[in-house]
């Protein structure tokens, strides 16, 4: 059966609050609020497989650690291991901060309030956070009360938990607070919220100093994110005594915008969040702490709360919950600080690069693109940023070989090695991984071992035959004058040629020699940069030929610690791609000369080489 | 290492747009705008192994059958797999319905963009897409821009498609479309945007019919979702000939709130939304269609697209993006439609029998509690809505033993019954099957193969030996004065008893007879309902019963197609909680009968059983 088509009967739109002068569309956030983590109460129950005790204990130290205040642990009435758990936190010497709230949850029900109550006795610091159902559905699908019996019930409670913790002399030794939530917040009529309120803090008398806290629930999302704010901006404004309480939120994800919700109503003028790390929590989970802590950072205001090592809050919380973290969850997803498409690659790597040239620290400002929060922020490495899929361009190949080889191709080698990948990629059909393309790069320019070409034993002398006339009086000799002979042995798939050719230099005299094998290149392009620093500097080489008298464009790599031998290693690197053939007849020394002779791009690259 | 304590020197707040007399907070979302399914474009190219062609195809099928009309298939100069399987579509008869669009993607390149158009050769509705960095990072990291060149690139390459498509007479078979993004809309001044888009317009020259399209992508989210809302009202009030343009939509969800700014922006003035199914997409992923669809359903909105099996999607995008869907994923997670919650699961156990008893159809107006969607809607049963963990209460096992056993507990049971279940489940540490809380309700109360207590052979006769005075002349004869005497044989734990007492009715001298073997139970209360319908209906009984003289409370449930075997049975069932012991003397029901009499309840109950 498809959907309706017309869903109007059964769905109704979310009738919107007329919100007169609207203030928060023009607010942004300045300061954190007062994080609440519900992990272990809300998280906690809407586990398929509940955390046992242990499991809590270690969950609540790492919430501790990672700086929250407040911390839901349990629903005390509900389960005995809750119950139990809440014991075991406050008899333990040393197990909660003295600076951290324990709150517990409780309906309004008497015998359930003193048990919970129970729960607490000689906690340093507690809060009591009592809930009611306040909206007309649940009021009447559920409860069957009116509005008058809600208001009389929430201030009841109220007023027992007031004489059993604050009033309560033998309750001296703990600081008491007090939370209530009128739920679903969200879907309830704002003045009948309001009155709620207005009874629940008359029974408790606040004060400034120790102010009351609404919680006020979304939970069950049910409109648009803005509606929330307007619903918490009406609130704020319209609570008597606001200074003496601290406006809750406590969004659920259902329409997928309980982070949205959440800012937009801190902007609506709330103080404190509830909600789970990675957003756990019943159906479409609670409001997730992490992207609301990390999305305040990223706007340069301290969150209050540590994510450094976001790596082991995943593992604890995966173990704990037995849910992953997805892949693309904001922040602490795997797939997050990861780019696979070319151009991303690209301007990532070009935004490392300038970071790097104008010499920026760790906490210099940071403008990358695509990355809104530096990885190494939250403990990850850069190096993980860029990965290689058959849909990535040259740029991520290119990075992952600078990353690891320390070769900053040049673009045409880029282009030329990413098609390499790229085919590759589609044959395996999935990514690969640094090491395969790093491989793959050794393989395809005939670096190291793969080396098809080798250099046995070479000389490059000055060649007498054709010495240039000496220079006039005052004039320096011209080295671009110089003539080159090459004299070496070079092994090719194992098999040694002992080669001779004459040039203006290393290359050309080395190109020349390969024609007596057979192997016609022309020198289209040549790049050079050293590679590392200081005693074990080398020199990188990279060489673009074309096939003599013909389009097909052929690049070589060499690396050596003498820029001369890298060179050769490039040119034997691009020479590789070829198929050598033994010659019919002792190379014409001079034929090769002539030919050489008509580059004008090898003329400078000769004279650039030896400069060096 | 830490995080930053003060992070403002390393991240900026984003400056935001101060809006005048902004428009957006007060609309609602009334309509459904155009859909465009990038997932074989921006969700391919970011996963860790792309689709490979197959994969591809079956996507795209799936995507028009749901009833998407605008995809994008792909980024033909980017990867041959790419054109490939753009021809395939092209080539294909029938492969395309006729009134879907095929979108492809190009960077502002001219090769590149003569290579995408070559790909659509032969198209019937092409929509051809290009793209160009706008945002000031961009310019000046990645391409080293000013903003003259980036208007000036953008024009340029617009009139080169123009001619390459509508202009070329050799391509008139297809019906041409364009769509360009200015890259990050939302890191982009507004005002450079608005230049660009003139430039753009003015160069392709569009029609009220055939409107351009501008796509404004959060290419990376950078802001909270109302700042972009505000940028979009900015670019829609500001852009000339809005008539001719569709204003698209393109977030990502770096900071969680994707959804939310393309709903904002819709409010904005967006006329169109590209996004991914489950929000595949780079890093964080694009925005998920899947709510944004479903969250104009439930508002009342038909999303012109239909997930009315979105198992069968879920399945299919598993597969093709090796992603799995998250569990908490809005609507499509498989803990979405289920509650643990106790409190959760009675009200929407409620919320269920509410509808019922209102005899409320499939279309009916929808208001359950925790549930703003009807699982049926999307192909989803109402079983598997409530499942049990060890924080449940009494609602899910009962909802459990509801469903399958037909069986609808009084309170009281539920509340015994919820005792058993959380001690399994805290033992077990998992959550409990629905088989497994089915068994130990038999198990617990003794039921079918389960029973200790058999009841062998009886006969409930009238008993002759005290029977009353006849009726006085006129009037009825009282049956509450009509005692009964219980006799037969009960098997218990595999022994027989012979068992003989005598009562107002078949439950009270069973209970008497019982105390022959020591058990001696005080009826306290008593509750009967039919199960099933027509010639199968059975009789239900559940009965509430104490130790005498002790406050020890025990249930016992009996189902029999006979309601007075059913209550025996159900007597028989709550007796099993206790252990008989062989009488020392034979019975004296004289005393049995006397202690009998003192219980007013059980005076009513037999009338009523005997009234059945």
């Amino acid at each position: 059966m498809p959907m309706l088509k017309d869903p109007s009967k059964k769905y109704r739109p979310f009738p919107p609050l007329h919100l007169k002068d609207r203030q928060w569309p023009d607010k942004t956030i300045t300061k954190a609020p007062r994080w609440l983590a519900t992990d272990l109460r809300d998280g906690n129950q809407s586990l398929v497989d509940p955390m046992n005790g242990d499991q809590k204990w270690e969950y609540f130290r790492m919430l501790c650690e990672l700086g929250y205040k407040e911390i839901e642990v349990s629903f005390p009435s509900a389960s005995q291991t809750d119950f139990d758990f809440t014991r075991r936190l406050i008899e333990t010497p040393g197990a909660v901060p003295d600076d951290v709230w324990l709150q517990v949850l409780s309906p309004c029900r008497e015998d359930l309030i003193r048990r919970t109550i129970q729960s607490l006795k000689g906690a340093k610091k507690a809060i009591v956070h009592i809930y009611l159902a306040t909206s007309e559905c649940f009021r009447r699908v559920v409860f069957n009360f009116t509005e008058e019996e809600s208001i009389e019930l929430a201030a009841r409670c109220t007023a027992l938990v007031r004489s059993l913790t604050k009033d309560d002399p033998a309750q001296a030794g703990t600081e008491w607070a007090f939370e209530f939530s009128p739920e679903t917040f969200s879907d309830t009529d704002p003045d009948f919220v309001l009155r709620v309120c207005e009874a629940v803090k008359k029974a408790w008398e606040p004060t400034v100093e120790n102010p009351i806290i609404f919680n006020l629930p979304a939970t069950v999302e049910v409109a648009t994110p803005n509606i929330y704010a307007d619903q918490v901006e009406y609130f704020c404004r319209n609570i008597s005594e606001r200074e003496k309480i601290c406006v809750s939120l406590h969004p659920h994800n259902d329409r997928g915008c309980a982070v949205a919700a959440a800012e937009l109503a801190q902007m609506a003028g709330a103080d404190r969040v509830e909600g789970c790390l990675f957003g756990n929590g019943e159906r479409t989970g609670n409001v997730d702490l992490v992207t609301l802590a990390l999305n305040l950072y990223t706007q340069g205001v301290s969150p209050n709360v540590d994510f450094s090592d976001l790596g082991r809050v995943i593992r604890v919380v995966e173990e704990c919950n037995k849910i992953e973290v997805h892949p693309r969850a904001p922040y602490g997803g795997s797939l997050v600080v990861c780019a696979f498409s070319g151009s991303h690659q690209d301007a990532i790597k070009k935004g490392f690069q300038l970071r790097e040239k104008e010499g920026k620290a760790y906490d210099d400002y940071w403008q990358i693109p695509y990355l809104p929060l530096d990885p190494k922020d939250i403990g990850r490495d850069y190096q993980a940023v860029i990965r290689v899929n058959s849909q990535s361009g040259k740029g991520g190949a290119a990075w992952i070989i600078q990353q690891n080889l320390y070769l900053d191709l040049p673009r045409g080698l880029q282009i030329d090695f990413s098609r390499v990948v790229q085919d590759l990629a589609e044959k395996k059909g999935r990514e690969l991984l640094p090491t395969e393309i790093c491989d793959l790069f050794r393989q395809t320019y005939s670096l190291g071992q793969n080396r098809r070409f080798n250099l046995v034993d070479y000389s490059i002398t000055p060649d007498r035959s054709t010495s240039p006339a000496p220079p006039e009086p005052g004039k320096t000799q011209a080295t671009t004058g110089l003539r080159r002979v090459f004299e070496g042995v070079v092994s090719i798939d194992g098999v040694e040629f002992k080669l001779r050719g004459r040039g203006n230099g290393p290359i050309s005299s080395l190109v020349n020699a390969l024609r007596t094998v057979n192997i016609d290149l022309d020198v289209q392009d040549y790049k050079e940069h050293a590679v590392g620093r200081g005693r074990d500097v080398k020199a990188a080489t990279y060489i673009e030929c074309t096939a003599a008298g013909t389009n097909k464009r052929v690049w070589g790599v060499g690396i050596d610690a003498d820029v001369v031998q890298s060179s050769l290693f490039a040119l034997l690197s691009a020479a590789s791609h070829f198929t050598p053939s033994r010659p019919a007849t002792p190379p014409q020394d001079g034929a090769v000369n002539a030919q050489a002779n008509g580059t004008d791009l090898i003329n400078i690259l000769e004279a650039k080489a030896d400069e060096m």
